[in-house]
């Protein structure tokens, strides 16, 4: 799947993205503007806390995998029209400096506007999976979509 | 609500934290890192685009609640053992640069863990509203939070 509009998209077939190594210094700087909790931003403090050492916040592993599934072009340049909204969002394996996460994404439904002709809903599973294979992080999610017919 | 333990949470209560107001070029800068898509990082594009301007991504809005409400210190310092997921993630209005948001909690329900008693689980509702009190974000959240028990 690659530049997809709203009828582009096959449901079912699963898109692995590239890969991105998150930084100890990504994840502190992120946690100061955003997630200002002290097992994303005290590395000391961090090794006596719940998780045994620094973690990424989950809204950061969010924004990785939005970047990633993006990056990958799966969307064409114009057809994303914005995202309602996100569900059954789930962080499940902790994510540390120096992990290196992917995206996941399978298409699971695509439903054109009644009232809005030229555009669509996408609902999508997402996640993301780090260097041991585990998954990180899984959601569903939400689109609005261009319709490639409204284009011609 | 300040400094909560599980047990400290008034069910129903509201918070609403104090504001923070938004910049084009943090709009920018967490699109090229986190949602690099044309509405949220190219002013020129997103005028002609969807939304007659540039919009913040909602990974940000998101992040931007987490972050004032963690500044609000609802939670005590090492409450919070992180959270397991989020549900119902909803991005009602556009977020646009210069926009003053402040963040809504209401803790809904508080559960001591079967399993491990010096914690348990807290959900809540969560929101962001912007200066003309729109509710721009809305949200359940999870967390895993100390028991106040089990630290005497």
């Amino acid at each position: 799947m690659h530049h997809c509009y709203l009828e582009d998209f096959e449901l079912g077939q699963v898109v692995e993205t590239t890969a991105k190594t998150l930084s100890e210094a990504e994840i502190l700087d992120f946690a100061m503007s955003y997630d200002p909790q002290p097992f994303h931003m005290d590395a000391e403090y961090a090794k006596e806390g719940p998780f045994g050492g620094l973690i990424a916040s989950g809204v950061q592993t969010l924004g990785i995998a939005v970047r990633l599934i993006m990056q990958a072009q799966i969307f064409a340049p114009d057809a994303s029209l914005g995202s309602p909204g996100l569900d059954e969002l789930r962080w499940l394996v902790p994510v540390r400096p120096g992990d290196t996460l992917r995206a996941r994404f399978e298409a699971l439904n695509a439903r054109p506007s009644k009232s809005k002709p030229d555009r669509g809903v996408l609902r999508y599973a997402f996640g993301v999976i780090n260097q041991r294979d585990e998954t990180v992080m899984t959601a569903l999610g939400t689109q609005i979509v261009k319709r490639r017919e409204a284009d011609t």
